[in-house]
């Protein structure tokens, strides 16, 4: 123990960067197993990419639950004390250790009952929503509801049983502070959407919009956000997600639709999600805190680039005269104001997927409600269908035809989600909030964005929000960038301002 | 232990089977990581992806050398010699040991030097190269022989040094028993190239070979081969390989020219390569002898695609139409008789890449006589340059002008990779044995070719190689399928026989 590094006491801190190295690459490969699959694989590789990765994330959690990385972080975390320690191996430990922590208060035993009982309630999901019979998922939800409720029983440190898998999702936040914000989101979104719904739709958009144009459109637009050749790929993928393989090996995904935009908007979200993993500091590369804090924070910025830039007046004054040049047929006699109208049509709907990003937030908190009902156990499986449906009428004035185009229309509970949609429309709220203090802290944010210039917002969001990776949790993060705590005002101000010019409300 | 699977005494077996299907597991990541950076990585995903491959095959050198898997194999060995267990059992636990006693024969520190003169020599050996200057890469391939002999070293079991190196390549091969196959051989081929050198050569080819038309016509050829639409992929790479992820999950690669055809028989060269891995006995899967079994006959293989079936007369005459239809500027004018020529053409060069069916082995030839005579001692590495042209000179009847197109045109010794190289000549003798007997199995093999049939091939090779994996050697295996030892002999009939009606010997 008398080599130069040792000496300064930090070999704790050292051998615990090793482990997680080797955790954030067992992680790292486990993802591109998966990207692989969504977007390459030949169709019958199936089977086996499914035993490959199950023996990755065995692995992977053997080693994440090894009782010799507890040691090394408690030492970690005593040498990070020392006054001269660097202080990320203080960061370092604390994540460390909470990350084990949850990977270790789960017993082996609910863990593959939970794989069970998704291997099992996923194609009957699949059955259910094509039949639109909810009896038949029924159990399969109540099985799962069951098992989520014993996984917040491993957590009894938390106020809210629900908190405890929010928390896995979202670290910081809590069921009585989203049951707060959404409230207040749900009060303002109403009496909007209502609003717009009383003044006449804008003209909808004639396709066709050829999909190699698409392609050249878009990529064009990603470069601007931040793309770049040499470090990001986009494939296509029935369901478009990002996935960063490393800060400088992005991968995002579209899907598109000759009849619309929507592969275009769908690779301005995607561009968002990469851009945020991109911009990490690269010290923390490989510390296990070199990725997005949390599933709200990652919403945030593919909105932010989608929504606030993406569906913007100044965004549009410099693109559209290239996508009138790239789709003549469609858009040659379609005036710059009529286009964007149409790109910001509010309509109710049944599908969350295809909500506007007015009525979005409103489907998710309906989910939200339900989720800790059932969780609380003041909610039966059995009545989901019409406390569903009861709240599509109050909220967005719509009615249910059948379960398939309601509450069996997402995957997510067959897979015993809870805790994950609420993080979809806190990204709204934070993307809300990041752009009202963008737009306060970068005067000129507008004009560049007219001129074609993303480079400002882009190096504002990366200083404020990506460099930090997991070291700031999302609270301590938004205060930071924002200077307060979750707040829907700014989206809520944001989305009037915007629909009152567009709507003449 | 009362279940009925440990009932009839196979609980070892069945314990080290699901050890074996995880280091399967660890080695196909591996090999997908290397597929993703040699195809569709952007460029700057290369350094982190060097970091992941280190640490996955860290854990996977880990589980291969673990004290438990050597109890397991034992156990499982003595299993197997029970009268009612499954064959497979037995061959599993030896092969498994085998495996296991390369894996940890060689000590840590000599595989983490190798690792490091590996690192150090590549660039000094791209430099090398590019400058033409042995010098530089001298002092490299001086460590890297002497590391190679001290890799022998921890096998003197084997009657000759260089034993050690060959049978990680190609286990069963001897020394002396290739050197005997090389020289005769050699003594077939020398006289022959210049009995060809000694007749007018065939008028070259004249694209261009648009590279979208070579693609439409290499993926006809593949899918008369075998290629599956939904179990396959093709795609670009600088260096064309193959890669199966799974029996269904197979990928090759091409490199396309537009000046000529090299591409699609690279195509038939890599599909030469798939077939073999999805041929192999599904109850093979994940058990580590669901790969192929040597380099060597991996080899005969793809040259029996590209060469025996891609080069002939009969597979022409069914493809020729299309291929004139495909090229009709280039091919349009160009009668059967005078393409067939043109794809067979003979030539002694420079460069092992660029070299035909009858030169190509004594460029191998020439690369074994050195490493076995810089593993013996018996040549100094300074001399290399010297001897290399020597035998260009003997073998070839070509003079080498600078060392850039000789002994420093392959990359392989700066990875320090002695006892690959024969592997490739093995594979040409192999294919020609395999062709013989398919011969005379299948009567109608010239028709069906003729046809545009080649299951009937595909599915001979299948029983005979595929379909066996690592179940057995190469040597036993290449008595199975044809009824003899490796012999030169078939190969260099069927050269003679071929060249002769083409060149009029």
């Amino acid at each position: 123990m008398s080599s130069p590094e040792s000496a300064n006491g930090r070999v704790a801190a050292r051998a615990l960067r090793e482990r997680l190295a080797e955790l954030a690459d067992l992680g790292t490969t486990i993802a591109l197993l998966g990207w692989d699959r969504e977007t390459v694989m030949p169709e019958r590789g199936a089977e086996s990419r499914g035993e490959l990765t199950a023996t990755l994330e065995r692995l992977a959690h053997e080693r994440a639950a090894d009782p010799t990385l507890g040691d090394l972080i408690d030492a970690a975390a005593l040498e990070a004390g020392a006054p001269d320690a660097p202080p990320d191996d203080g960061v370092i430990a604390r994540i460390a250790r909470r990350d084990r922590d949850r990977a270790t208060r789960i017993p082996g035993e609910l863990v593959v009952a939970i794989a069970r009982a998704t291997a099992d309630a996923i194609p009957a999901w699949m059955q259910a929503r094509e039949e639109s019979d909810f009896a038949r998922f029924r159990p399969h939800l109540e099985r799962q509801v069951e098992l989520r409720r014993e996984v917040a029983g491993c957590f009894p440190d938390f106020a809210h049983p629900y908190d405890a898998l929010l928390d896995s999702f979202e670290p910081g936040a809590t069921t009585a502070s989203v049951r707060d914000v959404f409230a207040r989101l749900r009060e303002g979104l109403v009496p909007l959407v209502e609003a717009i719904a009383e003044r006449p739709p804008p003209s909808p958009l004639h396709g066709p919009f050829p999909v190699a144009e698409q392609r050249t459109l878009g990529l064009e637009i990603a470069r601007s956000f931040g793309f770049e050749d040499d470090a990001w790929r986009i494939d296509d993928a029935v369901h478009p997600f990002a996935q960063s393989i490393a800060r400088t090996d992005v991968r995002v995904t579209a899907r598109w639709n000759e009849a619309d935009l929507s592969g275009i908007f769908a690779v301005m979200h995607e561009v968002g999600h990469g851009l945020y993993e991109a911009g990490i500091d690269p010290a923390l590369d490989r510390t296990t805190l070199g990725t997005g804090v949390s599933l709200g924070i990652h919403e945030s910025q593919s909105r932010t680039w989608e929504n606030q830039v993406g569906r913007s007046r100044p965004f549009w004054e410099h693109w559209y005269p290239r996508a009138q040049a790239v789709f003549p047929e469609a858009l040659g006699d379609v005036p710059l104001e009529d286009f964007h109208r149409s790109i910001n049509v509010v309509r109710p709907t049944l599908i969350r997927v295809d909500a506007d990003e007015a009525t979005y937030a409103l489907h998710v908190i309906l989910r939200f409600e339900l989720e800790v009902a059932l969780i609380e156990g003041t909610l039966a499986v059995a009545d989901v269908p019409a406390a569903w449906n009861e709240r599509m009428r109050d909220m967005l004035g719509v009615e249910v035809p059948d379960d398939r185009h309601g509450c069996l229309q997402d995957i997510h509970w067959s897979y015993g989600e809870l805790g994950y949609f609420p993080t979809y429309a806190l990204g709204n709220v934070v993307s809300g909030q990041l752009w009202a203090a963008a737009q306060r802290e970068l005067p000129g944010l507008d004009a560049a964005l007219q001129a074609g210039d993303c480079s400002q917002l882009r190096e504002w969001l990366r200083r404020t929000i990506h460099h930090h990776g997991r070291r700031l949790d999302p609270p301590e993060l938004l205060r930071e960038a924002t200077g307060s705590d979750l707040d829907p005002e700014p989206l809520l101000d944001y989305l009037r301002e915007k629909y009152t010019a567009l709507y003449d409300l």
